[in-house]
């Protein structure tokens, strides 16, 4: 066997301890969240028929599916004239399925397949990796963790409420304190574009005004010029964009803006009703701004719209979703409607990092290394060590005879946080030698008290 | 978009709440114990190279790696003449990625790669899925999780004696009591070879008692004969297949019967000490059988061996390991050496479902579902489940107004085990009821003493 330098597939990666452990504080955060909140988890297999994912995602998202080569001669019914004709030909005939792209289109075809089993409202979350060919670049990656929550087969507004509740519960739980939730609705950009004489074209509207906050006032203009927005129209629009007031002055302005236009009535009905929600929950409207200008691919939603931001920091948004009507109607399953929304994992990640606020003792890993100098302190040391891990504590004993620099080394590098000594006077003691590596305090103790500084 | 009835691709699943919440609770166990032994995280993506692949499965494992087709044009360089000549051709012009087939290769890949920043010993543990291309049969799947815990670096028996603490650690708190822990060491297997006469056929010898229980001693004689074992030498290993003694009586037995192989010596110096360790921790030997006639793959052990029965259930074993020598020497790095393990979870499951005894207070999972009669019951109810979630307790209040029947429903379908009931007298005396589904017992509280109930 020729032997080779291995090497990882582009766009992929290894997540060591030291990462791993900071992913799981992210994830088992927001899973705790969940299911507080009363959630269920869903898993769906990785390789779905391709008949299943194609399309879902525009002719785009059908070209960055990873596609799996049939088992067995999978040139079987492939011939050279199909060969002539090109991929398009040959595909259906070498692959027939592919790798999940995200977690909206297999929770819909789960939904559709078991659909007399669930029990709706059917909450569920779902936290799996997804795969996408897209060209890899910093932040981009082949692979990575979606984390989804929805809630199917109830237009109650609790379910928006709760969005608003689980994404506070997070970033409390997260240490993340300067961030905003922007919220807003669909019927309300609908509106917007019906009282300025530019009725069904809020896709277009949104396009132009989501960039605001990049391109200013100015610039949007020209582009709504450009767009055949007509100049009153834009006029019009323009209080509307200085909108800089609390939420509820905002409600108040757009109910009399939008008088004339029953849905935006409807949409600015059912966001007043989430702040009624909220304040009847009995929490406050911080970190909560209501976004007449969030449009976040409208086309999929028809309600409620989330989208957040932690300020001060280079990354864009964290966590988004929103109301759709129909998740089922492309399996022959209509009127399966639902809000949801999805933390980006890596996202949080790098917030995380770029903020310094990953709590070093929380993260899962060995909090006392045992280290001895002879054969008596090795096996004293196993007892200590049954003591502390009974007792639920991560411990290890350096497993070899080695000089006591070696095994404080490997404390070090792994970052474990104390190290128990044992020599002749702690066993004839009967205690045990404690330091911390970080301040350097080294205590003299009994067992008994060992466990309680742990526990 | 035409519309489909959607399916799954034969041999994947998907795992709904109950399933998750039962495999939730195997996994956690399992991680938890890990962590208290200063395992540490790792992950690896689903794709790896098929330079990375190919080769470490054999023949036949080649044939059962999923092959992941090149993205864009994937047939620029096959030509008709390609084609002719078949998939061993094609194969490496359309492909190049292939998905992760099991954890052992990939990690032996990590380490390779990163060796220079792994602290040494280095305990790992990983939890994916693989995927195999297998025909898919009962109890068998495309895609399965595997379970590993590995420490490479260290030859300290140390480590021998912990996957035996682990493993039991593991069984108490799944609740499972009734099990073995076989444990043997191939050097001793080579010692019986040398000493029966057949030096360096202890293979061939494996491969035939491995058999014992299924097939009897009568049998596995004819097999030996077979495969040319002299009759003297069968012989000679009759006293071994009899011993039925305790783990120290076989001990003695063998010292005296390898007294002739220095390697076989060696062997019940290494198991012996693994005893030792055993009692200088703490923990007795229940649970744990020196099995002689355990072999297990033995090409790829060099020392200790395990395998873990759960006893009076329909399936095989549940957990297996053993001490290798070179783990990374294909891919260039020699003299990693390591002992690992590995849990099969969907056995786990199935002999916990089989033994019926997944705790159904374990399972994380709503714990009160707030019911309500009108909107003020509805608003009283939004109160009550921001107390419960804030000291932690899973709870949901039902998102519509609907007739208590409905919302009953909901509660039994979705096993939630307490329901609270808000009517008129509970509001005006800011009580609450609750209900215990299981017993039917309902009672009036305070909001206090709910609280004191569940947390």
């Amino acid at each position: 066997m020729s032997v080779q330098k291995p090497s990882l597939p582009k766009g992929t990666r290894d997540f060591g301890p030291i990462q791993m452990a900071r992913r799981n504080f992210i994830l088992d955060t927001i899973k705790d969240t969940f299911k507080i909140f009363g959630f269920q988890q869903l898993e769906t297999p990785a390789m779905e028929n391709l008949s299943t994912l194609t399309g879902k995602y525009g002719d785009e998202g059908d070209q960055l599916l990873f596609k799996i080569l049939n088992s067995g001669d999978f040139l079987k019914n492939v011939n050279a004239e199909d060969l002539q004709l090109g991929t398009g030909t040959v595909l259906p005939k070498v692959s027939e399925k592919g790798l999940r792209y995200d977690l909206t289109v297999p929770f819909a075809r789960y939904v559709v397949m078991n659909r007399n089993d669930i029990t709706f409202p059917f909450k569920r979350f779902q936290i799996q990796p997804v795969w996408r060919a897209d060209r890899p670049q910093r932040g981009r990656y082949r692979e990575f963790y979606q984390c989804d929550a929805d809630v199917v087969g109830t237009d109650s507004l609790v379910c928006e409420l709760e969005i608003l509740l689980m994404i506070k519960r997070v970033f409390v739980n997260l240490g993340i304190t300067d961030y905003s939730i922007k919220i807003n609705n669909r019927k309300i950009l609908t509106g917007i574009s019906e009282v300025i004489g530019e009725k069904g074209r809020e896709g277009d509207l949104c396009v132009a005004i989501d960039k605001l906050d990049k391109i200013g006032w100015e610039k949007v203009q020209e582009e709504l010029v450009q767009r055949n927005f007509g100049q009153n129209a834009i006029k019009q629009l323009e209080p509307v964009i200085d909108l800089k007031k609390s939420n509820g002055e905002k409600l108040e302005f757009l109910k009399t803006f939008l008088a004339a236009s029953e849905i935006g009535i409807k949409g600015l009905e059912e966001l007043g009703e989430v702040f009624n929600l909220l304040q009847a929950y009995g929490e406050n409207e911080s970190n909560i701004d209501f976004d007449v200008v969030l449009a976040r691919g409208l086309s999929y939603y028809t309600g409620a719209i989330f989208e957040v931001k932690v300020n001060n920091v280079s990354i864009g948004s964290v966590s988004g979703g929103g109301r759709y009507d129909n998740l089922t109607g492309v399996f022959g399953l209509e009127g399966v409607s639902g809000v949801g929304f999805s933390f980006g994992v890596d996202r949080l990640y790098d917030v995380m990092e770029e903020l310094g606020i990953f709590p070093v003792e929380s993260l899962d890993q060995t909090k006392v290394l045992i280290t001895h100098f002879d054969k008596n302190g090795f096996e004293y040391g196993l007892k200590v060590l049954n003591a502390l891990r009974n007792n639920g504590v991560s411990s290890e004993l350096y497993p070899e005879m080695a000089k006591i620099k070696k095994q404080f080394t490997y404390a070090d590098k792994k970052e474990i946080p104390f190290v128990i000594i044992l020599g002749d006077n702690e066993i004839n003691e009967g205690s045990i030698s404690l330091k911390n590596l970080k301040t350097g305090v080294q205590e003299s103790m009994l067992l008994d008290e060992l466990i309680k500084r742990f526990v």
